[in-house]
């Protein structure tokens, strides 16, 4: 048999190419000139797993969905704290070019909008790093995300720039209130050089799979970013990746998402998937409009809402009584809702024979669910009963009860 | 033994006690004469279990914390579009107080800022409805949210109605424009009273314990609100819960909240937890200081964030060769990206034998995982195989493979 | 003859008849049924002399037009630092009925906008004033500039309270800053009276010609306001009568003016002349469009233009020789200018002869051009030179020269 | 004799003196540096007589106060209509180095801003002037106001374009809305250029009663402005000449004012003086301290404020009877109030005898007082009465009766 998802990628491209309304990006020559019928869909799951539709391998500039990305590489090279100092993270409910500064600060309010991309992208590196210095540490830490080597467009870099007087101002703005301290020519070019590297929506789908994934590229299972630095910038999205229809995106779709003027869609779910849409027609607000529409089919036919609710009753723990034991079985990846649980069900019996907690079925524990779960045993301990651990797998690694003491295995 | 959680809960709440920064709310009477020193938390899982801490059982009137639930009875009421098109889904980056009209439509921005929620509180039940069938109608609801008959605090009413002028003023501003159609005077009256019902932080963490299930009360089992609104009201919770802190709150405490002059503060994880506290002192944005204090430690020590990813690789799915079957093994919650993972194996398949797909251990699916799992039996079967399904929980229900037949019992 | 300037002022109306854009106010439906076709005009000069045309006979609602002259009022009744504690005096560049409350103070911007004319509505007469007190203070004082007695029309004030929730809004606002102490409900009841006063083009052309003519009602002569109310009365006419066009207005009409939505229009120029125009139809920004175009017409063509350049050059000041005496003559109305440049010609004054300053064509004197001459007049004498003042009119009344001595007679 | 009023101004810097708040500009080096005690007064009436006070020989740079002479080139070189499609006339409400451009059209919203300065500049002499037409350009206009050659402080400007970040901002902003044509460097060194011209408190009275007296500098009687451009200038700075604070100043001080950052003032009171302070500390707005209380003084003890009543009846026309005529005598300067009240004079005169009317006395006539002089003369001849014009000055040159005819000489 063939999968089917790709069937039903394909689908949901068929359905949605008639709509041929917007325009490409008419401001940047180069971007004007793209073939407005391209369209394209790529789903990659936090488990690594690629399913792509249309024209997937068909190569566009990462324009806006770079900023995301080049925000995780500033905070992994200068510290969350220094990076907060110098750009928001507050919505800004306007256009992406719109200089929205702090009062006060003079920050940019986060670093979705141009004016916090900007300041990102001179904060990459270190203080006295250079421009090349700068685009090559975005390209190296894209191309690791994407799991292939990506390169730039030289001649959509060189249009871009013959129209850059916006970001130059925003540059200049910047520097004016004391936080750039690059130069406002060098920063933008390096900034407009991160916004030309050319990427597929399969490269899209990893990359934001990756953050999906807590910063674990799926394919390569190279740690790329930290967890933090992941949950940073999914957050971030979610908060100002749409500009101003944030709200109206996170009700409607509730995948946050960042979109490139070249007609890019980047979406995520953690521990769910990463996803990249391509179409270069745009709608009003500056979003590829039929890569917007692919997001909302996805939402609405697979749940894939970050406030959608699972449909059914959790029941990850199950508890009965042997011949001389009394066994606690957990199953899945165990967080603060299954741990507390089985620390209800612990709590409630009143055997006296020994315990045994099995934890063959038990994909990873959280750092706080591990505690919680060690901390039931070593209580029941306490009340003065033997304590079991199947764990064959090693999940719980050193489970000390506290004292230097172990449970006894099985 | 004893469930170590209320422990957990109990220290930190002393971790914070001797945070006596701000003062209880000084503009209505009532609420400054509060005890400033009392501190009460509370979390209830999905599934159910409330462990609680500190003055628990302390009433205190809900204030704005009404919002999000009076919005889920708005649109229960009235539908979702009706809704919109009176109040907007955007963040206001504004102090709850100020009416931030959405330019053109003059909505409010959304229901959480004051603006929004008297107009919600206008929406509820029908357009011809009394002030006291709104009343009526947030008493009912609330109270199927906690579990438990809720009532209103009358002399904390009278104080408010007292200062009332912002929310008069609101009120004929909203109506000035043509989108508030009853008398300003009955609707703020209206809204000054369901901001008094009193609660405990238990009824707190149960409400939102509610939404976090999807719209199912986890103590009662009743189906409160459908899965769509719980959704919905998540969501807005998420963006505009939080004012003009909003983006601060979500990347660094990640659990969309809402809070009351009181001293109260709700927050819900889905499929996690509901979490409610109390504290009557304000910080300089009218938010209780130690109840956002002891979300922060919820956040940092439990992980409770929405984005911290799962510390552990998912792998949900297994496949084994018996002797004349291969056996496909799932469990848990299967939504997309398990399915989807059991479509590549199924796809990745060359053997020849039967097929068995052993769902025993799921608890549910999601609805499209659920038409997956269905399509890949189908595909199997016209490969030329047999197709065995082990479901003893009936959690397929009717697995019609798409033809009006089903697959084998094992 | 006749004078020919009625006749100017019906070819300025007939030139601009069939200009029948705009509608009446449609919001407020006694307005809304006007009589779309009336048209008038009205000039008064700071002499007291009133030309009019067109209906002017034709009684309407004053409206916003009332704002400047209450505002003199509470100036007279609370002084000027009182009213500027609770209302501003800068340009709001919003449209009439934005709230437009100043950062911090929450002050209204100014008189001229809605929320500030409530405010100064509220401070009229006393702190505990009655409704009926203030509506009695307004009635009587623009009666005393319109030199009769004024009503106020009953059905219209009836229909605008139909219609008052944006002032019942504005009126709380400014109560929940603790601006406004009064009563909501009685401030804006007594507001819309204050509106609903009828007034004639006639009326308004000497209610502003008292101003032009620095408080004194040009033709019943009596000192309605003082000279600093009426300076501070003009001026905030300049910087806010217009709304949102103050500068185009003041640039290309260059007429300090206010509108009203009944369709009346106010201006002056000080020292000038008092005009006042009424056309029911209103244009985009609510100001009546066939009143606004006849100001425009005549700024354009005569000259009334705040900043409209004397055609010639000034030269006041007369100096001869006599066989025994130096004749210095001045005349008209002396100011800074002619003053200075007096002492200049005295100070060249190299002749040793007595001296003669012959004042005799002299109407007024500003009191530091007064105190000019008569310093210039002491130092001559303190050169040793016999001084003499021929001052028939006693325009320098007690012409002491700082030493108790006086010049002496011619 | 000496005239008094240098030792009034003497008085006036005297009592000022010992006011040390403020601090001279600190964002540029080169002003950081200037003695903060320098002190200077100078008022130059509309018929040429310059008084000074203090440091009135010391140059410093312009700044600011370049900003309504550079406007008054820029419609000189460009026309009204195509400066206006690029530069608003409205007040911005805002500090002088914020953006303020217009929505819809993105003009600044006024010349007195910075970025409206900036695009004054970019349209002076032509469209593809250079920068050094430009630069050529202000510096003579401003030599002609002066009446002497002017000069630039390259020391100044080189310092400046050191920390021209804000500006550089502006101007690239600009050129991103397609408003400003020349490239944004050179356009904010010319304008650097231009703020750095060197001047004394007397140059800028000059400049100011240049103004005041329609266009013709007053000492070299030269015409170097028109009496419209005159006028719009004035009007601007009336509105927007003082920034945030424009409505206190107007109403407080009442002179038009504009002020520059190395603690120059300069004002203007239409047909009356210009008026130069200077003084480098400057107050929280940016404004020079001491040279602001300066103007305070000069508007309250010399009733210098453009709505300052004139403190007498006016009475320019006068009729009397002799043997076998009617005489009506006119004096002064005749705008439309003089004029109208001589018709009204002629319109009551039932005498059937001859009529001469006396305009001896009278140094100009505007326009429209002209034409209607001329009308009454017309009307009474065609009443049967012989009219005789006393005018040995010419004043009404070609009194044509508008029939060919002429009145005759007495």
């Amino acid at each position: 048999m063939k999968t089917p998802i790709p069937d039903y990628l394909d689908e949901v491209l068929d359905s949605l190419r008639n709509d041929t309304s917007g325009n490409t990006a008419q401001y940047i020559p180069e971007l004007a000139q793209a073939n407005p019928d391209l369209f394209a869909l790529s789903v990659t799951t936090a488990t690594g797993s690629t399913y792509s539709a249309g024209d997937h391998l068909e190569e566009f500039t990462i324009q806006s969905i770079s900023k995301p990305f080049a925000y995780a590489a500033a905070i992994m090279d200068r510290g969350l704290d220094r990076v907060l100092r110098s750009v928001g993270v507050e919505a800004s409910g306007e256009a992406f070019n719109e200089l929205s500064l702090e009062e006060g600060t003079h920050r940019p309010k986060n670093p979705m909008i141009n004016a916090g991309a900007i300041m990102t992208h001179g904060l990459l590196v270190a203080e006295d790093a250079s421009t090349e210095d700068r685009v090559a540490r975005v390209l190296e830490l894209f191309s690791q995300l994407a799991g292939r080597e990506l390169r730039i467009d030289e001649s959509v870099y060189a249009s871009e720039m013959e129209t850059a007087d916006r970001n130059l101002a925003t540059a200049h703005m910047l520097r004016s209130y004391g936080i750039l301290g690059t130069d406002a020519h060098e920063v933008v070019s390096g900034y407009t050089r991160q916004c030309s590297i050319l990427v597929t929506v399969e490269d899209l789908s990893l990359m934001s799979a990756t953050l999906a994934n807590g910063g674990v590229q799926p394919r390569t299972l190279e740690r790329v970013l930290s967890e933090g630095i992941a949950q940073q910038v999914m957050s971030v999205m979610a908060v100002a990746g749409m500009y101003d229809g944030a709200g109206d995106w996170l009700t409607r779709v509730g995948i946050p998402a960042k979109s490139g003027v070249a007609g890019g869609l980047v979406g995520v779910l953690p521990d769910q998937v990463g996803i990249g849409a391509f179409s270069p027609r745009l709608d009003a607000h500056g979003n590829s409009q039929r890569a917007g529409r692919a997001f909302e089919r996805l939402s609405t036919d697979m749940g894939l809402h970050l406030f959608a609710p699972s449909s059914g009753q959790l029941d990850v723990v199950d508890v009965h009584q042997e011949a001389t034991r009394e066994i606690f079985v957990l199953q899945g990846n165990v967080q603060f809702t299954a741990a507390s649980e089985l620390l209800d069900l612990m709590a409630a019996s009143t055997s006296r024979t020994a315990v045994l907690v099995d934890i063959s079925r038990v994909y990873s524990f959280t750092t706080v669910a591990r505690r919680m779960a060690l901390e039931g045993l070593r209580r029941l301990r306490l009340d003065g009963r033997r304590v079991f651990l199947n764990d064959p797998l090693q999940v719980l690694a050193n489970p000390d009860l506290g004292d230097g003491t172990y449970p006894e295995t099985p």
